[in-house]
């Protein structure tokens, strides 16, 4: 889920300067429409220290006129708060119609600061997260605009900013023991934020995760959805209709040039060293070591009951077919099924689109693989326009709660997204005109799908950052040699499967 | 919750042989559209053994056509079942658009089942409970249709029942002694079926409860609703809505004649006795006895930091203020707030309709008593048209979660309905129009609203069937004598918080 926000997102300075005026100016616009609007615009900063929740609230009173603005941050409730229901705070908070409220460290931090400390439980952080989401829906039938932005930053960027914090004179009170307490239960904070955000986003009031580190970067995203949100909303109210549409029908007007630059330059997908490469002698011990190990491994599953579920998705051409091949050439036919998704057929469309996976869970025991699967949804419907945006936003909700439930029930996920290069893609469709016995695997789709790159790419990168999660992470496989791909692979699903099988 | 389902309504023979034949031809009609619509159907069937879920399945059945409806019935899951998570085996039998699924003792028997046997806590319940709230959801956003009936007897009619069956011939293979089992845990499935209800009763997808008792009151019941909610899907995506707006616009065709002079006739207000009264002098020595004792009960609560909130509803003229004074007479002024609620000021029209009501949450330790309150979204809102169909269907569910919230925080929720009949309403206004001191009490307004009592009638039947819940719920005073009713405020209240405070 925060894969999508450590890829190191910037803007330079040039680009921020030139973006800025005009964004103020259309902000200005926006707040002034909402103030005669049927409808209040709530904007909630969570988030990791340092990572510029602060900044940004103050950034957005410098940009807009203040006087239409509540700015609230919440620290410990007072005793007068403690003897009211934990949402009495905020209830008391809430803007009118017409106003914006900025809301810092509000309902969703004490829930997720009780849960690393451990003084509650799962289930009663569930419990909590749930009051909260029927907490903000009272908020968005009524006609609120809830945006929520996760701040983000890698545990490494922290450290090195309370650093360079400390070092500085001017900086350094922002640094005390308490953000580098913070700072080493990053990952248990991580962790409570990642249930967090996967219980609360909804298509309604989704999270926005943002990559904190670079400031030009952080304003620019923020001051952007911001605007658009409140243009969306009064949209929705000329209509006269009472929910919003999500972000429907204004998807042109999105991102600002430059952060759509930014977003497809920065990317999940450009981290990845595509030049890693195994040589075939070492591909071959590799392989076999792996194979081997898997197959060990999938017996002890069978005995447990326990099921795997591997998701593959990929570009086309990506060597999804030649990776499942590998790890089904290690497995007894009776312990795997392989299940390829195509369009849905005519019986599959009259229901609901992850009808047809639920049908294909398997009896326990089993590794079920899925050459391609519900992923789907978010990936070639959403970039062909099959599916709305409102439709796609509302599956990522969808496919974590459906996910839940798989991983509830004993099953243990892993999903790949195998990637190549553009180029290695066009040498390998070159390849397969010219081979006689591979021409069957390249159609006109294909080339379709490839001149769609840029708007693809977006998508990957949207979908792991919405739907990598704790108990079901995306791993990204660098694709452009086979060999590599196929034993990493191999070597993650077993390692995911030794994890979860008991000795 | 159930208190309007166990008022004994039942139509005549005659009413229902005249009902039949034309609701069967709507049916058939709106099933006939159904097949071309791009949705589909999908009811389900819960409630008390023997209150006539398999019956009104059957009957359904038999009404339509059988060839465009999916039946099932669910018992414990098979082995295959048990080995894929629980809502594989529903998600296998969802209907295909255009179809419509009656299901039995679906995805929420087991839940309760669990619950009642005490298998699972509170919270593991309530996490099963967002499951299923979160599936139908994907459901509906989807566009389908989904509607929850929940048969209920009183415990008393099904022994009765049970009794009948047992000595019928023909009947007795119904009686077993699993039936009897189910009965003696009577209170606690309903206490399970209560927190379930109240739950997963959303504006998309809300729960009927339909009083089991007679066969044909039911049974035409449950087929208007199912027409009505087929004819509102098929306008629905008429419009090119994807979201059902619940049940607006629709209204004036709701309710078949024949059920909605049942449900004038037949509701909690009418099963209240209003001849019972209390002498005069029996009135002063038990208001002197229920005063002190609350005035001591009052003062624990301060120690203990325990909150009360008393909301007073009812008629015009039924004597709300008369039976406040009561309460407020017997203690300290600082013990108490009175908040008088009238229409919302300008500021409070700004906000969501439940903001004025959580600024005036009082501080721990203290009694607030609202004359008048937020159940005014379902009465008067409703009565009015202030508040769209939608909108006070939502209410029910976001008034539900406010007060598990504040009992959830501790605080003893009492609620008052004040009822009288209409003669008494008439001979105490024309009482006010005549003395002069009590002039001010009498307006237009009240004119118009005694007009409308029979649309209030349903209102406040309705508001008990969705909010009266163990945690929070309502105690219906026989008004007639004023006496009796301020004797049974004052009793009332001070059983439930001597039951809420440690001694």
């Amino acid at each position: 889920m925060f894969e999508a926000a450590e890829v190191g997102r910037k803007l330079s300075k040039s680009d921020y300067k030139a973006q800025v005026p005009r964004l103020r100016w259309e902000l200005l616009e926006a707040q002034q429409q909402l103030r005669k609007a049927p409808f209040p615009v709530i904007v909630l900063f969570a988030g990791v220290d340092t990572a510029g929740k602060g900044e940004t609230v103050n950034l957005l009173n410098e940009w807009m006129d203040p006087r239409w603005i509540v700015t609230r941050g919440y620290t410990d409730p007072s005793g007068e708060e403690r003897e009211r229901p934990r949402l009495w705070r905020y209830w008391r908070d809430l803007p009118p119609r017409g106003r914006i409220a900025l809301f810092l460290s509000a309902w969703y931090s004490s829930p997720i600061r009780h849960r690393v400390a451990s003084r509650i439980s799962t289930s009663e952080f569930d419990a909590l997260l749930d009051q909260v989401a029927a907490f903000e829906r009272a908020l968005t039938d009524d006609g609120a605009v809830i945006l929520k932005f996760w701040m983000h930053l890698s545990k490494a960027a922290q450290k090195k900013r309370l650093a360079s914090f400390e070092k500085d004179p001017l900086q350094r009170w922002r640094v005390t023991k308490k953000q580098w307490r913070h700072w080493r239960m990053f990952d248990k904070f991580v962790a409570a934020a990642d249930r967090a955000i996967r219980r609360t986003s909804t298509d309604q009031a989704p999270w926005q995760i943002v990559e904190g580190e670079d400031e030009h970067y952080r304003s620019i995203v923020v001051g952007v959805e911001l605007r658009d949100a409140i243009r969306r909303g009064l949209e929705r109210a000329r209509e006269g209709r009472t929910r919003s549409r999500a972000t429907a029908k204004t998807r042109e007007s999105r991102p600002a040039r430059a952060i759509d630059r930014v977003a497809r330059q920065f990317n999940v997908l450009d981290n990845l060293d595509l030049s890693r490469q195994l040589s075939d002698a070492r591909f071959k011990t590799r392989l076999a070591e792996q194979q081997s190990r898997l197959n060990l491994l999938q017996r002890r599953a069978r005995q447990q009951g326990v099921s795997t579920i591997a998701v593959f998705e990929g570009w086309d051409a990506s060597g999804k077919g030649g990776a499942i091949r590998r790890v089904t050439g290690a497995l007894d036919a009776r312990d795997y099924d392989v299940i390829p998704v195509a369009a849905p057929t005519e019986e599959e469309r009259a229901h609901h689109y992850l009808w047809r996976f639920w049908r294909h869970l398997s009896r326990a025991g089993r590794l079920t693989i899925f050459d391609r699967s519900w992923y789907g949804r978010v990936l070639v419907e959403r970039v062909e326009g099959f599916a709305r945006e409102d439709e796609y936003m509302r599956a990522y909700g969808e496919i974590n709660q459906f996910e839940e439930q798989l991983v509830g029930h004993g099953i243990l996920m892993v999903k790949f997204w195998l990637h190549i290069s553009r180029e290695e893609q066009l040498r390998r469709f070159h390849d397969r005109t010219r081979t006689s016995y591979k021409k069957w695997k390249i159609g006109d789709e294909d080339w379709r799908n490839r001149a769609r790159w840029a708007d693809y790419t977006i998508a990957v990168n949207d979908m792991v950052a919405r739907t990598s999660t704790r108990i079901a992470p995306w791993t990204l496989i660098e694709g452009n040699d086979k060999n590599f791909a196929r034993v990493k692979v191999l070597t993650t699903l077993g390692d995911r499967m030794e994890n979860r099988l008991k000795k």
